[in-house]
């Protein structure tokens, strides 16, 4: 039976122990069953519950992944793969139990490529662990979701984030990964050739499938070479409107914007209240641009005609380190600076995609709809690529508040489904927004989701009850 | 029966009229059987034998695509989509005969988004058509595989080509596909969002499927602003290794060349016979680059600086559009001058790709190999992706040069495989490069694909005898 079929009953403490002692008998590091240790590895980050996986296990290899998988399936046993457990939707919780494997041990860079400008590294890097890593040859890893997230974490659920706009996405930033399938065998997609046309594409089917397709043990990415120079800069404009057209003509023009950041003037607010800034309370574009001295002056003061032409106000830049980071301060807040707003309360995030054309009107019907609700939220977006985020400040022991959410985040998507857009442009699916495929997607392509899924993971074994919703109602 | 592993035997005459008499009642346009257009639409363009489909249907619809898919499913004859007839490695032919799809009649531009930078067409536009309309609205389509074949065709083979190093490839260009199925089922892969973490990339996983999957019928590709200026320059290089060394930097030092391309001395010297030219003959590489005029003299004048440091010669640029036709001719050439190097000759071209750094040795050990073959042969590189073609001037007719031609074919292959990299960078797996696939892919990663393959098309109408090597030898 298909395990994401099956209603969940916690397996007997003794069903438990002996799957547990089976996989110590055959990994290097002890298996935890320990209830703190289960329940940092479920959901912690959304609204939903959270639901812990029965065991913990931290293995060494690419091999001991494939031992572990392998027992799993013969114990009809679920696997869900842990990065830094910084996932937003749920995507960690263990509905039908089963053994988290959480990656924290698997933290080696591999190698190096520099005139490849290529890396290799297990998926239990962080970002930062290796820009940290790669800082003195000169390259960097753009991708950039604010959290330190896993590169592992990053693969399986197609992060992006702020300088997407430039570099792309982890879609385009893996050249190839190396995985554990449902049936335990160990596959490398692709070679570190930066193009190939041999086969089908495996990197980027895995890649945003949330580990449940296969569980990725080991990454190859591009890197780029660190800019020369890096100018900074920040604009207030009247409406979102007015903000958005800046950023189109800015990116119809050619202009290699690196990161475009639209803050809602609720955001801009909190974030003044919050650092003591003295930012007009407006909606804001947030820039930073890469390349030579000359190249970034040149873009830089390109962009400043355009906002003007837009109806914004001054564009300030700045190219020092220290100027930059004050100029970006609000950026660097907005999280807590929305926390703020409201005092004690959760916070909940979520995101939604449109084309660029429609990002505007949809992040106003969308401040309507907040300011009706009557909830506090902040509105940040990646304008380039029509990506935003909203922050709600909700008390989650409130159910009036969480239905409120609820349905808010509903009507969030459905407004952006009906302009062309996604239900995630980032965050990804999960738990919380599988909901949404079948409006999103139709039954034809959910159904051939869904072949795939049972093609490579006949059993469901790989993290289920997750993005592909179940054919008939669950309950 | 799963049709691939059926050994052909042609239908009756009477059961292909009674196939093309339902074809007929069910589309709008006539169905041919007729012999010379069924040879017009097999393999055309390479050394394998041409295998005729059965009929030739033109659809006008995606609905008629579909119809076609179902009625062929319910005879169990294979479908093999035709775009312009323009890829290589006998990706058209039909070995289990069956139904040839000419999309040249889907050849209409849906919408063209220009705030959003992106367009809808339907597989059978191609890429000259689509820059045409585009020019209007300052927008262009910038993939670039020489020929003018389709979208559809470019989707399905992953297409690249001279300036995939700045803007990627199709896998890169296209948002979303519209597909049909093996089911005869109409799927949408995408929205027309930049980005979306919702669900499998069932995008990509089309993207050079080559047929296999489903027959892509519309594509929405994302597009670009007419760079203000263009500037392309020439510089001559002592030996291969130098002129690698020298786009090496360029790319490392982040210069956003738009190509850069090599050519071994033998195609410098074709060219310079061909065309009456007085290029040095020696590795040539040629650029462009795209920006701003001050973008472009900046780039320009760096790239200068790098050629001299790598050991180039004198790195000769310019902006006006005749005098860069002017000194690009040697490319435009490339072709032609090649197959006149040996008057009356067939031409087979093949590629591989590999990691940058392997790109110099993996075309100095290419180039030793020819020139103790014997064959006639040029070499032509997509530097910045380390992707290289050879053309080989042989006689068809000749059994051991044909046999010659495999063996140098093969030894190519596996020396790109031996440095890590690929078997095709862009021209496609298709018939010629299947038995190639295991060694690069390794089985479990091919058994991953059959499933996949297994799943979307149970009955294996789709393209049948093509990437996916049987799982038993053929013969």
């Amino acid at each position: 039976m298909n395990i994401s079929n099956a209603r969940r009953v916690r397996p007997s403490a003794e069903a438990i122990d002996a799957l547990r002692a089976e996989l110590e008998s055959r990994i290097s590091e002890k298996v935890s069953a320990n209830d703190a240790m289960r329940a940092q590895h479920a959901n912690t980050l959304t609204w939903g519950l959270s639901e812990p996986p029965d065991l913990v296990a931290y293995p060494v290899s690419t091999e001991e992944v494939a031992t572990i998988v392998r027992i799993a399936g013969a114990h009809r046993a679920p696997v869900i793969a842990f990065g830094a457990g910084t996932s937003l939707e749920g995507h960690l919780n263990a509905p039908f139990g089963g053994i988290c494997i959480d990656m924290s041990k698997m933290n080696r860079i591999v190698a190096v490529h520099s005139e490849d400008l290529d890396c290799t590294v297990e998926a239990g890097v962080t970002r930062q662990q290796l820009n940290h890593h790669l800082r003195d040859v000169g390259l960097f890893f753009p991708i950039d979701p604010g959290a330190d997230a896993t590169i592992g974490g990053m693969a399986a659920t197609r992060a992006s984030g702020t300088n997407a706009v430039r570099y792309g996405t982890m879609r385009e930033a893996v050249l190839a990964v190396t995985a554990v399938l449902a049936n335990g065998e160990i596959i490398r997609t692709a070679s570190r050739a930066r193009k190939s046309s041999a086969g089908y594409d495996l990197t980027r089917l895995l890649i945003g499938s949330e580990g449940t397709l296969g569980i990725i043990t080991e990454v190859s990415l591009r890197l780029h070479g660190i800019p020369e120079t890096v100018s900074s800069g920040i604009c207030s404009f009247p409406t979102v409107n007015a903000a958005c057209g800046a950023a189109i003509s800015a990116i119809q023009s050619g202009i290699p914007v690196a990161r475009i950041e639209l803050l809602d003037e609720m955001q801009v607010k909190a974030c003044n209240l919050y650092s003591g800034l003295d930012l007009p309370e407006e909606p804001l574009l947030m820039l930073e641009f890469h390349g030579s001295p000359q190249g970034v002056r040149e873009q830089s003061e390109r962009f400043g005609e355009i906002a003007g032409e837009c109806g914004g106000g001054r564009f300030t830049w700045v190219t020092q380190p220290e100027e930059r980071s004050r100029l970006w301060q609000a950026r660097h807040d907005c999280h807590w600076a929305s926390k703020h707003l409201r005092p004690g309360s959760d916070s909940i995030v979520t995101d939604v995609c449109v084309p660029i054309s429609r990002l505007a009107d949809c992040v106003e019907l969308t401040k309507a709809d907040l300011i009706e609700s009557g909830i506090v939220a902040t509105i940040v977006g990646h304008v380039g690529d029509g990506n935003f985020h909203v922050q709600l400040m909700i008390d989650r022991q409130d159910p009036a508040e969480l239905t409120a959410c609820d349905a808010l985040v509903a009507r969030l998507v459905h407004r952006a489904l009906a302009m062309g857009g996604t239900s995630t442009g980032e965050h990804g699916v999960g738990q919380m927004k599988r909901k949404f495929m079948l409006a999103e997607h139709g039954a034809a392509t959910i159904e051939a989701m869904r072949a795939v899924k049972m093609a490579l993971d006949p059993l469901g074994i790989l993290n289920p009850g997750k993005m592909i919703p179940e054919r008939a109602p669950e309950r």
